[in-house]
């Protein structure tokens, strides 16, 4: 497929952000999986199901320090009518009683501790008033109670961890726990960053007039590493042809290319162009309806999505929040195709937008003690190429095609960014 | 300050959560900076203020690709009386113009141009008619229309982060924007952690009968790095007073020390016990309002906070997310000291709770599309040895001392676990 030579003549026409996402979506395949160290899994996406190869806990266990005894020979005992139960042992943690629990005896255990033979509940050490070798006790206990089952927690075979789901500090416990010392997650997704345009300089140096220090491929690392994939910075290319094939050629050795600048409709303005023009490649959308982030482009060549956003760093961050993030985690597998979580807050300000244009505004998030309640307000300076206006956000709301924005005082959706 | 000793007697009395935060609040200092590259900041906390020095953009410049003019010359310009500019010069990118705009002249300029001398406003190349050296212009523009002034993003000397906040991919783009090539940021506080308890053998054995595998240090180191720590693990100790007294003078090397088990009631709980006995230690709590996680006591000694945690799982979880957590960002000198997003939710079932405790309840968090809102089910088996119930757990509900629970479908705040 190919779409328009769209340069000195501006986009016909848009295509909504839903539509392409469904285009990419049936483009991109899961990623290979990779065995690696549970210890070191934090934040990696599972490849498969898992399941326990032991029951949790692997016995009955003491839930609370106190006497293990025969639930049955506490029934009808109250404050008034103690029942009496003999004290035959004492284990210690790590210890098995070598005793059986007979009727109307006791043995003393810590918490964790085995529940000896015979025993099906523990009382609580302070729930009792304890005399040499006897113990006096107040109130009935059902069987099983302050006992931690053996595969109370896990059983043997279940499954504890699904495909798709995400590792965090809980998982790796449960999976230690188990005795899996490995797991099987995909790979993170490698991505070739790249920016174009003869105006941008390496940061570090002091921008002469007509030139940029170049940052959105800083802003992508980053982001990359925040949603899970592995990413390169191949640097700044010229706006001309040859270095751009040059670099596009190096960049398809990654599972994705991410362009900046050079996507829009000036005459140096190359990428859409070659990406259109280049044999195997196809075209998936050019301009979409979208702001910011309108002028960006989406090949798949050979299997690998190109990227091309627009240069503007708002815009770029944008673009890549919406389309490369998603790419990365469906990629990855992930259950969560977007990581940011979701807040309701009330808008300070209305906020207008356009019928056919899925508008992405930035706002301060406030916490409304008083009404407990968050507060959104949208930052006013937003012009795409403001840096300072993502730095000053907390967040975004996203306004839909089908909508003309929001009033005041309406609760909206803000996906907060990330990290906190 | 002294504590009662509880060992075999139980607790007589519990700390309410809100004073313990406000006790250890007292106590804690902000740790000092460290000046690290821009480059590798993600999730760092800034240590001072940081101001630009320079103006973001640089120069002025143009927004589209265009043509640079005289805004004067377009007021008045419609599509049956366009105005005709003549184009005296085309710049590309990178280059200035030597030429200056005088009335009725234009300058074709690419985005990101310079705004060449004489001129005030851009208008987009697709809104012109281009015949030969001549435009016509069918609608006027205002000053400044479709340019990035000088400064217009960040002023020199400007203040673009403040102490405390969190640094995001936005923040790297608008630093190294800036040229500036280094920050300072907080020191990441270290953690020592240790797991006590005759009864816990390390992860990869099989346990025999009356064995526990010690997960609890993972699942603590990896909250460590979550929330921006550096723990060490320093492994398993035997509930005897030697060997724990010893293990606690080297953790004393660290910021932060965390021990996991043996702070309970039982007669073998001994680190609540020693740290109340050791000189130049002030116990602030043993015995806090909470499930679970109510066997906690926290040490001040020397300045380092020591943090008993109960052995249990969950309970081990819970208690350092509200008080280790804590700690660490305010060490950090964090502003958001809790990073977890809260969302609102509806409950699926009412949550009974006591009065004068305060519980923190697991729940599952599905999406209800229809009615545009998240609902909250709060997790059955929620014993506080389940590891497996903070797996199926998407975030937790905290209830406070003040509260009996919460009704089926009342709206309610949940804190979702990271990462997502």
């Amino acid at each position: 497929m190919k779409v328009e030579d769209v340069r000195l003549k501006g986009f016909k026409s848009y295509t909504p952000v839903k539509q392409v996402k469904k285009l990419l979506s049936s483009k991109i395949k899961k990623k290979s999986a990779e065995t690696i160290k549970t210890t070191t899994a934090l934040g990696r996406i599972v490849a498969e199901n898992i399941k326990s190869p032991v029951n949790i806990p692997s016995f009955s266990r003491s839930a609370m320090d106190g006497y293990a005894v025969k639930a049955e020979n506490t029934f009808g005992a109250s404050q008034r009518n103690p029942k009496r139960l003999k004290v035959i042992d004492k284990i210690n943690i790590n210890e098995i009683s070598e005793k059986r629990v007979q009727d109307n005896e006791a043995i003393q255990i810590p918490t964790g501790g085995a529940i000896p033979n015979g025993a099906n509940a523990v009382i609580k050490l302070e729930e009792v008033k304890r005399t040499n070798n006897w113990i006096e006790i107040y109130f009935p206990v059902h069987p099983f109670k302050n006992v931690s089952r053996k595969g109370e927690d896990v059983k043997k075979g279940q499954v504890i961890i699904q495909a798709g789901d995400i590792i965090r500090p809980q998982e790796i416990a449960l999976l230690l726990a188990s005795n899996i010392m490995e797991i099987s997650v995909t790979k993170k997704p490698t991505v070739a960053l790249i920016a174009t345009g003869s105006e941008l300089i390496e940061i570090g140096n002091e921008p002469q007039i007509g030139q940029i220090v170049e940052t959105n491929t800083y802003t992508l690392y980053n982001m990359c590493e925040l949603y899970g994939a592995f990413p390169t910075r191949l640097g700044i290319v010229k706006d001309d042809e040859f270095s751009l094939r040059k670099i596009l050629e190096k960049a398809l050795q990654y599972d994705i290319v991410v362009f900046t600048g050079g996507s829009s409709v000036g005459e140096h303005d190359l990428i859409p162009y070659i990406l259109n023009n280049l044999e195997k490649s196809e075209m998936l959308v050019h301009g979409i309806a979208m702001r910011p982030g309108s002028p960006t482009a989406i090949a798949i060549i050979q299997g690998t999505p190109v990227f091309c956003l627009p240069g503007f760093p708002v815009a770029a961050m944008t673009s890549f929040e919406v389309f490369v993030v998603y790419t990365i985690r469906k990629i990855l597998g992930a259950r969560e195709l977007d990581p940011r979580p979701v807040i309701k807050a009330v808008l300070t300000r209305q906020i207008p937008s356009h019928l056919g244009r899925c508008d992405y505004v930035r706002v301060k998030v406030l916490y409304d003690e008083e009404n407990n309640r968050y507060l959104a307000e949208p930052l006013r300076t937003a012009g795409s190429g403001i840096i300072s206006s993502a730095v000053r956000a907390m967040g975004v709301i996203e306004i839909p095609e089908n909508s003309e924005g929001y009033e005041k005082n309406s609760e909206v959706n803000v996906k907060l960014y990330l990290p906190r």
